[in-house]
């Protein structure tokens, strides 16, 4: 089954406790579709680059068996971002954010990006989120990502994109301001009122918890010891969720979307075990079974 | 197989966003002997009272069989202590702390006590928790709390204790503090090499860890939607920890301590939905083993 990620290409520069990382390939689309390759063919990304994109980037997606016939390389320079994180790796302030040619993004899906079955709206702006769910004939399932800038920003556009996916992916601080509740799970349900038929609320440390009309799901974290850098945590978790079940025999199995979620978090202790995408090229198949099972093991009583 | 209590009985005044108590019964030993009563017998509590505390309180520990009579009441007032809990009840100001007769508390075990086999030592001065160990023979299992006071003010006594003591009880915020460690999972497992077999850490609305040697346990968190009042939840997930271990066949399989981790939780989630131990008291024993159920069906997958 096809897969789909819109969102963007970056070149990151990364300030850690541990280090830093200047120019660094990053952004939404790269993680997320490099962790959904992992699990689903064919993976195409639809994005856009500067003309000072490196041409070593394009061919380690290449490399890794993602579509890049979607990624747009237009005049002028790629988004750049730069954060610094503090010494518990949980704050996080942004440096700088040159958006360059992804202010003008505009996606424009391809004839066979238009019939894919599994889609993934990374966080862009929520209206361009909608043209392209207007470009598209009928996915099986579109997960969606958003973050605080739109909720407090474009809340309308967000509440209209919101009502028309499947799946929606908030930390639990966007839940929360999403909603105006405190308590995260009459928060989650007040997400589910707006439309999606399941919410997950990414919690970092402490896991995730999945909710849905039929069931509720608490996974635990990865217990990861050396975060080296969260970049792309979030991503890759989308990636490896919806790369899972789009080569699973039926995506609407509570039981397939309690694994991908399960496979999404290892997909993310991987991206946080280094700079950039380092960690998640490098993770062998059986390495990620390896922490599927691990996981299980202490998720067991 | 009997289990002994060490730790405060109180007078709590309350104030959180849903309302307040005044001079309510609280205090770790009430919430712990309560929550442990529910699964063993017989549980004994061991602390001090003033000449003020009610009759109508002892009476209430009677009717649930815990056994009172190393409820000592000594010339002087209770131990009051006073919270102020903000809207999302993550935060806690203490308004006040009158020790009053805890002030002397020196406890002293009965001869039944000193021969206990489960033995909770809940958060007193370390110095006087290593005072209640040299009085006991052989307990097969010793569960200890303590606070940041203790860690920040008597940080070698408590290192002593620690030391002595099977199982540690610490939240997250405490574990990184004890061990100068941001990373949770590494803190965690400093914390092991301090000496108790198990650590557990407790995450409030995000479940809890378990630690050991032989293997690490990551249990959900009940999904409360309505917190009344947090006031009593760690002691009275100790009481339900422990309570459900002293009925057990081998309290050290880590199959039965991964449960006991669960039945804290379910008891804790009872004392949060209530001022004072009325969630507690009310609770069935259909309703525990409810939520029980309604936890392993969350974490599965």
């Amino acid at each position: 089954m096809s897969m789909v990620v819109v969102g963007s290409v970056a070149l990151d520069t990364v300030k850690t406790p541990f280090g830093e990382a200047a120019d660094a390939l990053g952004g939404s689309c790269s993680y997320s579709t490099v962790a959904a390759r992992r699990f689903a063919e064919p993976v195409s990304m639809v994005a856009v680059v500067g003309e000072d994109f490196p041409a070593d980037h394009v061919a380690f997606f290449d490399e890794r068996g993602v579509d890049t016939s979607g990624l747009v390389r237009t005049p002028g320079r790629t988004f750049r971002w730069g954060g610094e994180y503090g010494f518990d790796l949980n704050t996080r302030e942004t440096l700088f954010t040159e958006l360059n040619v992804f202010a003008e993004f505009k996606p424009e899906l391809s004839s066979g990006a238009q019939d894919c079955d599994y889609l993934f709206l990374a966080n862009i702006d929520p209206t361009l989120q909608r043209a392209v769910l207007d470009q598209t004939r009928k996915p099986r399932m579109v997960v969606m990502d958003t973050m605080n800038f739109w909720i407090d920003g474009a809340r309308d556009s967000l509440l209209e994109t919101i009502a028309r996916v499947d799946v929606l992916l908030l930390n639990d601080e966007e839940t929360r301001m999403l909603t105006g509740e405190a308590n995260l799970i009459r928060a989650a349900r007040k997400v589910l009122e707006l439309g999606p038929r399941v919410v997950i609320v990414k919690k970092g440390e402490h896991g995730a918890l999945v909710f849905s009309r039929e069931f509720t799901f608490s996974a635990p974290a990865y217990p990861v010891e050396l975060i080296y850098d969260p970049t792309g945590a979030g991503d890759s978790f989308a990636g490896g969720f919806l790369g899972y079940l789009a080569q699973s025999e039926d995506c609407w199995d509570p039981g397939a979307i309690r694994r991908a979620v399960i496979y999404g978090t290892v997909m993310a202790s991987f991206t946080v075990e280094a700079f950039s995408l380092d960690g998640l090229a490098q993770a062998t198949r059986p390495q990620v079974e390896e922490r599927f099972a691990r996981i299980r093991e202490m998720a067991n009583f």
